[in-house]
């Protein structure tokens, strides 16, 4: 099958190679140097600060997303949350579940936020700012630099969710003031999934040693110092975390974050010039790298997705609730090449000559 | 490298076969049959009722032992925990982080828990109790008939982590009354870790649907609607659930649960029986079939870690914190052979030889 999803996306032969061998045992001094230059080659990539530090988290995306919510806020903020789809919605429901105040800012469909709606919540006394920087279930890339500019005017502690922008659009921690960023292993990282992990700024760090989080498995102060020994708190997805160290030295050798951004920004052009002419309008006027969003004007999405599937072993990415017969989409990340995109539309063409869209 | 820890264990070729193969995506109706595969299985290895569900988390084991705690107990609960090593303490330490009252039973260290400690605790409004059933920092196997007849009797409700145990001591879930069970990916399920699981009687099922738990990823309310399609609410590590799906099945063809807990039993009284002359003492009364845990009585229990790590190839498990100098553990999980022990037993004569032990 080939893998056009956002995730699990197609990983390459070597970390494939990775999960073939056997899992070692991790309270090792071995173990722990691969998880120190995971978290050195991650805070490079993420262009974090020295005093930065990264921890790696058994879990979803969601796991990361809720301990980053619990660790770094408290009753006492009031957090602002861009709310512009499921993932954003899932960041609401976070706040609602650990009491944390909150005001969501939701954008036009398909659009970025803009400063006219910024600028409603200047001088407010607002406290905290949580965006999913690449809104992947509607492929809406928000501007990090107008909530950057707008988080440092007002003092906003910014968390950032990367989880599927992070190595696919330009983005720099420390320039930008972010406090934490979020990302998963089964994304641009191009695993398996199973880890997440959140760059905590030295900010980030403050707000988590003041912090009290009712929770054993998400305390991140544990975390952070089990970590400074290479190690983690409870058993980790070894397996995954030894695939990560392999992916993260491929992309270093192939140029670093700045060439993967690039490689992974021509993979989307390529695919988005070769869709000409197929009846499908693109639904997001922000498009990410990572992923382009589509409408079928003349079929449903998915219908598309599930005949790709059946028909031409190829996976897109269908859309749950209400976008599930109007946007499927197409990910641009993971072991794929211009040749793969050729491959979709030419799929996408024969089922066009079948009079299917 | 040859491994003796109790996790992760050495995976059989045809499991980690799939570990080199790519992640597929996973909202599919194919997926979902895997999925449904796996909660079949566990369920009768575990013996559970037919109306228990099974809820498959991705995270460490404490993470399903937090997720227990916090979504079949409230505040108006009273729970007994055996407290005899660190995993014990684990149970304790997430009573205090969500407030659960709870009053320990402490062993004595190296034995099981006796009839006298337990009647001291009788008709005393207890409403829970929590074990973990080979608690695996100190190799004691817990008679859990003693404890199911007292919680019976008492009308507790029963929390059982066989995070080590399961598969490796026979254990009927629906003849003992067990409210949960819990276990992980990397033990004698022999796959990698980063997948916990879960299993709920009818009785743990209406505790949860009445709770309200203060966590998204924990709430296993939102898992079993989910798990009702074969679904998760969020990516999980879907790579292991395949391996899971795969060593269930092979456990199945090779005669069931009851055939694997004689297998390793046999494996474990093999090396009991091969270290005889060896200056080591069995520190439990109550020996799981999962780990032999050893204290050698002329040399520090993690130099002999590291020298067979270094110089022989071979991984067994050390103990940490006031155990370190005095004890290591053999496992007996994962794809291993009674050829192995001897290769173990080998190493640790000629360690012998050279006068280190």
């Amino acid at each position: 099958m080939l893998n056009f999803t956002v995730g699990p996306v197609m990983s390459s032969e070597f970390v494939r190679h990775i999960g073939s061998e056997q899992v070692p045992y991790f309270r090792t001094p071995e173990f722990s140097e691969v998880m120190k230059e995971n978290e050195f080659l991650v805070k490079r990539f993420a262009k974090a600060s020295e005093n930065a530090r990264v921890v790696f988290l058994t879990g979803s995306g969601t796991a990361s997303m809720e301990a980053s919510i619990m660790n770094v806020f408290t009753k006492e903020d009031h957090v602002l949350v861009v709310n512009g789809g499921s993932f954003g919605h899932r960041f609401v429901q976070i706040c609602q579940i650990h009491d944390i105040p909150y005001t969501e800012i939701i954008p036009e469909f398909g659009h970025d936020i803009t400063d006219e709606q910024l600028s409603e919540f200047e001088g407010k006394g607002y406290t905290g700012f949580v965006v999913n920087l690449d809104e992947t279930s509607t492929g809406v890339l928000y501007d990090i630099k107008r909530i950057s500019d707008f988080c440092n005017k007002n003092g906003l502690f910014l968390v950032v969710d990367s989880i599927s922008s992070f190595l696919c659009d330009p983005f720099d921690m420390e320039a930008l003031g972010v406090g934490v960023m979020i990302s998963g292993s089964q994304k641009a990282l191009a695993c398996p999934p199973g880890i997440s992990l959140i760059v905590l700024s030295e900010k980030a760090l403050e707000r988590v040693n003041k912090n009290t989080v009712q929770s054993l498995y998400f305390d991140l102060k544990d975390a952070l110092l089990n970590g400074e020994r290479g190690q983690t708190p409870f058993t980790p997805a070894v397996g995954i975390l030894l695939q990560i160290n392999a992916r993260l030295k491929e992309i270093e050798a192939a140029g670093g974050v700045d060439a993967e951004n690039r490689r992974i920004g021509a993979l989307a052009e390529d695919f988005r010039k070769k869709i000409a002419g197929l009846p499908f309008e693109i639904v997001s006027n922000s498009l990410p790298n990572a992923v382009t969003p589509l409408h079928p004007t003349t079929a449903s999405a998915y219908d598309i997705f599930t005949i790709l599937k059946d028909e031409y072993g190829i996976w897109i990415c269908p859309n749950g609730g209400d976008l599930r017969e109007k946007v499927f989409r197409v990910g641009h990340i993971g072991d794929l090449c211009e040749d793969d995109n050729t491959q979709l539309v030419n799929a996408l063409k024969d089922i066009q000559k079948r009079g299917i869209i």
